[in-house]
């Protein structure tokens, strides 16, 4: 795009006026929907990474630090400031690897940061369900359309559940205080001037708190631009704007692309599996050969697999040292789910990591990259007494083009939920999300998580 | 490089090493007293700072969501948490362009991240001077060869102040708690994974934003660090570390060269004008001809400017519209400098920008770019009816080849403080930082700055 062009293509603004008018009234039913599944899911993904260990070290730095009880640690019993919850709830819900993720030309979990935010926000002043439906739902909107305008960013070594997600986070909570086009432009901006997560971190406590950094910024985003703090207005498309600084290919249109016409978060997969969402259709591969040919985890002799390049690039740690690592190996997680017929949160422990059948297993896993693949594809042999057992997944389980069904949604929140809050208050919470778009206090649903 | 020698060749574990080993007895005397120069201008900047209007939206936000009373906002008789005072500080003190910047292949200023930090750490346990110093020193190297691992980095579109002056302020901060030589390297990882700043913010309040949330970010990653938190240790040099994904152009060894036989703060320079520091040999050229030919601003016909590439990519503001934006404007700068002979915080308010005689003048002002000259060089040619005013700038004032002398340096002080905490405490604090590196409790500096 030349400068003669981009003077009058002022995407973000054009963005921002839109998703400042766009009204509850406005959002599609299918978007409305999508939106308490996902609040569903999130919700039991913070539940249950909400005693993982790494929350230990940030919760303490957080209360010691930290001061006023604002908002709620979801599973902690515990409130902190209104930009320090967020922190604890984005690390929470993106720690165990287990929350949504929108495949749509980006690799985005934006339920961490935007969520983790939001609900912070619903704890400041009185949200409704269907304000908090719309705001997530425009937050989503920033994510996945800023990842559009940056084509090279994952590539590029980004994490994009920090980076973008900062931006998701800052819309999001500008929307829920009904920002006019201006101040969310400048809460967008703010956002984005704080956008960072590195890819090197993955496998370290850093790649959750990436999450829980950008919900931060995003809620601190919003709160300054309320009180006039200012940005540059074409964040976006700038001389210097996100499309030019966070990827070596831009391609500033995407923002407003077809703005309207149908709505980010109904695009929105749903993880049957505790891992990188890459790793998926591998998994499914495993669990239907297991189921299939009862195959004997100690008779295996080779297990091959064609896939996706991200597969090798993102979860191709060798020899995993710990649960967190695990969760970007193919190899563990192949092997893994062979021998458990699962891929939940008991198979990405460091104790999983480290047992003998698994180990020996995860050495005999070969993975070929097969450029033709879709990133929900995979292909998958294994090999026992010369006897080949074959499958092909089109689209992994929990992806738009092969959703997680309401049972089996629902099924993954009580699993993830009721060791933390127990039966009583999971069914309570599964009750409310349902009538979501009906609840005039979002604050109901966040005392039931406490 | 390629992966093999990448493979022994472990540039962060080293520097880390060695930052976490040195001793504030091995520290030279230059750089103890470059340590001095570089906290008494700071603090100058940062008393003057607090009063400007953009710390009001801020200070606003950080009281109603922060809570503890730990760490002193200087200049405002307020305090607030460990994490959040550090924004308000270092936002104070980069406001108003005055803070000093190293020039040695980057262009940052690491104070008003670093020193925002490391005072939060000083009152949250007992700092002596001599470790204070030591620390900063530590941050000091931390951020400048972190930025010469990146040299596409400014080009790029980061304002550094913000990306590697993140990276300063956490192992400013870790350093000042004696972390480990393995911790140490965490809190490098925690610091350069938030490590963010567009320069596309320039002109607006996020600029300056930059540098406290930095400063935070920074104190963050210490003490995150402190607890066991952990990062990559590979996060310069690792094949998605900060000098692949920050930069389009590699030199991670630049992170080791030579270290620990000079010192980096030992080449910091002290701002005469309250500006984007590119201008500054302009405005040495502006005020030379001024005094030599005392020209009639009304009687000038044109103003022939010689500089830099930086000027006009960084400073190129052409019609200014409020103060923020013309501390990067050539054209106001060269224009209210031939004015008023100066170039401090009053020639960059919001009315002096839109000041008649300011704009008639500025809008006679051209600059050509000059590939041949350093970024502490112009040459200038002011006409007035007919004849032809000349000035060569070779070092500008206040770089480390031409070093702010001990008398204008404790006169800016002078300036900056007195409005801010009166005559007497002004006093006291230069009389305290002169003796730094022998006080025993850093906090004593800071109360006087309440």
């Amino acid at each position: 795009m030349n400068d003669a062009v981009q003077e009058i293509f002022h995407v973000t603004r054009e963005f921002c006026a839109r998703m400042a008018s766009v009204r509850a009234g406005d959002l599609p039913s299918k978007a409305v929907h999508e939106g308490k599944r996902g609040v569903l899911d999130w919700l039991g993904c913070a539940l249950a990474g909400s005693r993982h260990a790494t929350l230990d070290p940030l919760l303490a730095v957080l209360q010691e630090t930290g001061g006023k009880s604002q908002a709620t640690v979801f599973g902690r019993g515990l409130k902190l400031g209104f930009l320090d919850a967020p922190i604890a709830n984005g690390q929470a819900g993106h720690v165990l690897d287990y929350d949504d993720t929108h495949m749509g030309g980006t690799l985005l979990h934006a339920s961490s940061p935007t969520l983790a935010a939001l609900f912070s926000m619903a704890e400041r002043g009185r949200v409704s369900g269907a304000e908090f439906l719309l705001a997530y739902a425009v937050g989503f909107e920033a994510g996945v359309r800023t990842g559009r305008t940056v084509p090279g960013h994952h590539r590029g070594g980004w994490h994009l559940t920090g980076t973008l997600g900062s931006i998701a986070a800052g819309v999001a909570a500008g929307k829920v205080i009904s920002l006019d086009a201006k101040r969310l432009a400048h809460a967008m901006a703010i956002a984005a001037t704080q956008s960072a997560g590195m890819q090197q971190n993955r496998g370290t406590m850093c790649k959750s708190f990436h999450a829980g950094k950008a919900a931060s910024s995003g809620v601190l985003a919003a709160l300054l631009a309320e009180r006039g703090f200012d940005g540059s207005l074409e964040i976006i498309e700038g001389k210097r704007g996100y499309c030019r600084i966070y990827s070596d290919v831009a391609a500033p249109e995407a923002l407003i692309d077809e703005l309207g016409t149908s709505w980010q978060i109904t695009r929105n997969g749903h993880k049957p599996y505790a891992c990188g969402v890459v790793l998926h259709p591998v998994l499914d591969a495993m669990i239907a050969i297991r189921s299939q040919a009862n195959v004997d985890p100690a008779r295996i002799e080779a297990i091959e697999l064609r896939v996706n390049p991200l597969v090798l690039s993102v979860t191709g740690v060798e020899e995993p040292a710990t649960g967190l690592q695990s969760k970007f190996s193919v190899y563990h997680s192949a092997a893994v789910a062979l021998i458990d017929g699962a891929a939940r949160i008991p198979q990405y422990t460091d104790q999983r990591v480290s047992d003998p059948a698994v180990i020996t297993l995860r050495r005999k896993v070969r993975a070929t990259i097969d450029e033709s693949l879709d990133n929900d594809q995979a292909e998958a042999v294994v090999i026992t007494d010369g006897a080949r057992h074959h499958a092909f997944i089109e689209h992994a389980s929990g992806t738009a083009d092969n959703p997680m069904s309401e049972a089996a949604l629902e099924a993954k929140f009580m699993a993830n939920a009721e060791p933390v809050i127990g039966p009583d208050r999971t069914q309570q919470v599964r009750e409310l999300v349902r009538e979501l778009d009906r609840l005039t206090d979002v604050s109901e649903l966040v005392r039931l998580c406490a």
